[in-house]
């Protein structure tokens, strides 16, 4: 046994956001086996000259056309190594996953191994619903850790008033976090935390179109500077 | 360029315990280059047939004699995988870094390549005192995630209650937050947080010794079943 095992390293991103109000993520279909025809998260080898993130960026600008300009290029952290022996059928392969959630990601263009790139509704991925794919490798397993990161980034951060546009009613902000959590915030909860903690959201003087039956005037407002909300929301 | 650039994938463990009422952490002395003669977290070489997680118990069982059926057993994570092309002069090595916090862990036997394994105060290595050791490696940097890592970790959960022994007041369970984060909890709040937390502490109906000048004996209370704060401890 060589006193350095030879591995391969690879990334694989799961880069989520908001279309059509469901959480949605971008998957490429496998031009090359193994797997090939199938889909999985974006992703690839490392190369010698690089680290972790910097492969990360390089294999999604390859393989989807999104590049490191694009609005969430402050969110990609790090998930979780994955590395099970038999993991991928080639060799031993470790991958460093990544996450990150951002509003407004445009359409991807697939390129080198990709055959095609599109945005997947992440409920239809995971509750198995008859036409879902299969996810290659063990990107099931990563996609159901990546939405639970995002899901409890949500609980923390201010990153969901980066979903809606300015001005925006407390409703419109709310239909984000349903759309991550995939369940609605408590109402009471939902607005005690957001007009409570500072700096979350600042008020206009100014009131969206009338809703519902009442006729009701939500009040509008614009994103604070404040990033942490601590205590956190509770979800759920 | 190789189409699978060969890699090393090593483990790190930051194993953390508090001993005479301060955060500590176990380092290895390094027995053969690179870095021979320096202190290291313990961690070594993912063999062919095992995942990350398992390398991380097979090197901490052969560096330092600690074993999966320590008490840390349950609390051993990942911390994050670094990964710069130049951290290791031998070759690209990749590392998964472990980490965890637990009580009453033994004092360490060195095995294989580590010439000398004992605990090291933290604060003692991070502040560059004047005998504090460089460490191997990034080892610094990876010591001072972990840190962080489990310091957060105190702020969720009911962790610190594993360091009191039963039953304890809760100014002996306030030691344990001080010890981690390096300054007390703010005493109103972490009253609040402990005593409103259902299932974190359980009174007893008896008394402690009498302390201070006032002689008031503080109630003593034993763990309760809950997990996690939510919302969490404010820190700091």
């Amino acid at each position: 046994m060589s006193e350095h095992p030879p591995f391969a390293v690879a990334v694989d991103l799961a880069i989520f956001t908001i279309r059509d109000g469901a959480l949605s993520v971008l998957l490429v279909e496998r031009g090359a086996e193994p797997f090939a025809g199938q889909w999985a998260l974006p992703g690839g080898f490392v190369e010698p000259d690089e680290d972790a993130e910097q492969a990360a960026w390089r294999e999604l600008r390859e393989e989807t056309g999104l590049d490191p300009s694009a609005r969430f290029s402050g969110h990609l952290e790090q998930l979780r190594t994955y590395s099970a022996p038999d993991r991928d059928p080639r060799m031993r392969v470790v991958s460093v996953a990544h996450v990150a959630l951002a509003p407004d990601l445009p359409e991807p263009q697939a390129g080198t191994d990709a055959a095609d790139a599109r945005w997947w509704v992440v409920d239809d991925l995971l509750s198995s619903v008859d036409d879902a794919p299969d996810l290659a490798f063990d990107h099931r397993q990563i996609l159901l850790d990546a939405r639970e990161r995002v899901r409890a980034k949500l609980e923390y951060t201010t990153l969901a008033t980066e979903f809606v546009a300015e001005p925006f009613t407390l409703p419109e902000l709310r239909r984000v976090y349903t759309a991550v959590w995939g369940t609605p915030p408590d109402l009471g909860n939902f607005r005690r935390k957001v007009l409570g903690t500072e700096g979350f959201v600042v008020p206009t003087d100014a009131h969206g179109s009338p809703t519902g039956a009442g006729g009701r005037r939500a009040l509008l407002y614009r994103r604070g500077s404040a990033t942490v909300v601590s205590p956190p929301m509770v979800r759920g």
